[in-house]
């Protein structure tokens, strides 16, 4: 009997030893490459240019990339389908006339179209710098290192174009010996220093929002020699902004109908999002909405097909909301209040433009309140173009966005009534439609 | 053995008996009196208007509605401290001029000041209608029952007076026999019935924000028997309100600096939080915010101290969200974004109103543009006095408060323009502080 007893126990002890090693193998074989340890099986050079390579060790992050080239989605404000801007709201070639987006304005597509799309852009001629390419190649890092940037942006579109083959890839955001994600873009290095900032001191959370404001930032490019940078010495928020560019005297171009010195903002996604944003505040990263963690068999792994989160709603909001049809709800009620706004302060922005042009062709305005109006005309299309040129249409934070096209639309307002005391005559007020 | 078994086993059954009777009785002894079932300890008479009577059947209830007696709490932008909003805002002399809230204009004190409160109130004269005392008086479902809201409201308010002894109580939203909350201002009920609705098939949850409409709403006083009324008809939103005051072409008041016909609006909560707001849309009543359910020794109730949800954040905003600071800090921001949008919007109109005026002081003004730009600054502060009068600083639906003072703002400004188009100059542009 006692023997029996044994052999049941051994017979019962071996059946547990199996299941448990079967079952440990089986998670170690659905574990990602990478998870195996920091020794990747291939080693990927630094800003190794090509994704590809880096793709072999994480097969799910850069399969998932690859969907970046393909997918062509639309959403009702954005997406990655290459729409023309300007066909969708013809108000954007008034307002944005003689700057070239007047002429060529489309939607972006996925990460992997960068450089296809950059090289297609109408705007581009033989005088654009080598600084347009800034956001646009994984060969930039180590272009980046090898001339510094300033020779980078000083070297015409052109030439610099003959040592660029990749679009954007893993080497914008990761270091490859430890997979970390790293500031890659020395203006935003720059930038993060002028404010006292180190992002070798963030955490990783902090880090997968500040990755990408290496390119979803404004930025102006300074002096003679292009050289990229971001205006944020004084901070981030709007008014910060116009400070820096009214401090430096700077304009992008002349406003083709108004005469003023414009601006172009860029796509200030980091810096809307940043201000103080209902999900910056509750810890939520860039990533965690854009770049939801998914899963691929028992792996789980951060997507690389960054897009919409309202294309993915019930990963990018069901992670936090359960209720994934309430959050969209709301996404659509708000991105249509914010909408609603945009077209009344655009309606602004265009009776200033046009008002201010009737003053010009008076035969004697007065110079100096007419140059009044434009800085007005300025500092109202700055702060709209900073909630237009945002791709969220005010989601990213709605009382932010609001607050700043409400402040557009007074001084639009502002810049007519000037223009009709450098005119001297109610007669030039633009009541007109378009 | 089976003997010793049986005493055994029922043995055991007594002691789980008796604690289990036990248990249930001391549930039932901590529970509210209400819920000891539909036969009240105390029998009150159906729309009792001394609150004190139901107190002794809903004794928690009562000691805190008690609170909003004595409770003087400030906050930020509100509170239950009776400080003069004009002093604190000056401009409201300006843009209220002529109205009598230029005179006399107080932040309200709690539920059970209502009468003495009322009764203070230096634009209060004998020829102001009962109307007024729509909202103060527990009396009036009583009274309305019996002489119908016409008769109320022709009633003058010293006369009406001598029937009124009790302020705001437990019978302006509850049903004596019942304790189900009830709609009992009947211009509640008519402009429910004007859009079709019925109050009585809505659920407890939607009566738990309907019965504060009984009076935290826009309304205005119809004819000459100062019928007491409600402009919903064509829906809830500024727009829609605004259609329908233009429609019937009525007024409160001439505006005393630019000429126009004003609205007045009244403390539309109700109107600004039911449109479309992320609370709202959550399924949030107003009584989960401002009466949350709290606990005295093991009876849970809805406190009765109706006042601010951040002056009781833990139980008012902790209920949903788990990390209260947060909660707090979000309403905080919110609250400062709207209030210095307000300020932007409040210079635009007083800058119209200026305008409008030296514009009728010319000798000859086109007097159809004159009546434009007065409509024009009718409707611009119809707008913001929306959110101006609206308890909340824009917190009960911030994107859409956000909208309306963009909104506001623009039409101030088109008001001031119009203006100057009246004038024939820009002389009589109004661009000095004040």
């Amino acid at each position: 009997m006692r023997r029996s007893i044994s052999i049941i126990i051994l017979t019962g002890l071996i059946i547990v030893l199996t299941a448990a090693l079967t079952a440990a193998l089986m998670y170690i074989n659905n574990q990602p490459v990478s998870n195996r340890g920091i020794n990747q099986i291939f080693e990927v050079p630094a800003m190794e240019p090509d994704s590809a390579q880096w793709g072999l060790n994480f097969p799910n992050q850069y399969s998932t990339f690859l969907l970046t080239k393909t997918n062509q989605n639309r959403t009702k404000y954005g997406g990655s389908f290459p729409y023309s801007k300007l066909e969708i709201n013809p108000r954007l070639v008034i307002l944005y006339a003689g700057s070239g987006y007047d002429i060529d304005y489309n939607e972006e597509r996925g990460h992997l179209n960068s450089l296809t799309d950059v090289r297609s852009i109408e705007r581009i001629n033989n005088k654009t710098p080598g600084t347009c390419y800034s956001c646009k190649s994984s060969d930039n890092p180590g272009l980046w290192a090898k001339m510094g940037m300033a020779e980078f942006d000083k070297t015409m579109f052109s030439e610099l174009g003959k040592n660029i083959n990749n679009p954007i890839g893993c080497a914008n955001c990761h270091e490859a010996s430890t997979m970390r994600l790293v500031v890659t873009n020395p203006a935003l290095d720059e930038a993060l220093k002028s404010q006292g900032k180190d992002w070798r001191t963030f955490t990783r959370q902090e880090m997968r929002t500040v990755v990408c404001a290496n390119c979803h930032v404004e930025y102006y490019f300074a002096g003679e020699g292009k050289y990229l940078t971001f205006p944020w010495k004084n901070g981030t928020r709007i008014e910060d902004i116009t400070a820096y560019y009214d401090n430096i005297g700077f304009k992008d171009w002349q406003h083709a109908i108004s005469g003023a010195p414009m601006i172009k903002i860029q796509h200030p996604e980091y810096e809307m999002y940043t201000a103080d944003s209902t999900h910056y505040r509750a810890g939520v990263s860039c990533a965690d909405c854009h770049m939801p963690y998914t899963r691929e068999g028992a792996a789980k792994f951060s997507t690389h097909d960054v897009k919409s989160p309202l294309l993915n709603a019930n990963l990018a909001c069901g992670a936090c909301h359960r209720d994934v049809e309430y959050a969209t709800y709301r996404a659509a009620t708000i991105q249509s209040q914010v909408q609603m706004s945009m077209n009344v302060t655009e309606d602004a922005l265009i009776a200033a433009i046009k008002t201010i042009k009737a003053a010009s062709l008076k035969p004697d305005p007065d110079m100096k309140v007419l140059a009044e109006a434009r800085q007005l005309h300025r500092e109202a299309q700055m702060r709209w173009d900073f909630v237009a040129a945002e791709n969220s249409m005010g989601f990213h934070n709605p009382e932010e966005a609001l607050r700043i096209l409400l402040s557009s639309a007074d001084l639009a307002r502002q810049a007519q009534l000037k223009a009709v005391q450098a005119a001297g005559s109610p007669a030039v007020i633009w009541n007109g439609s378009h």
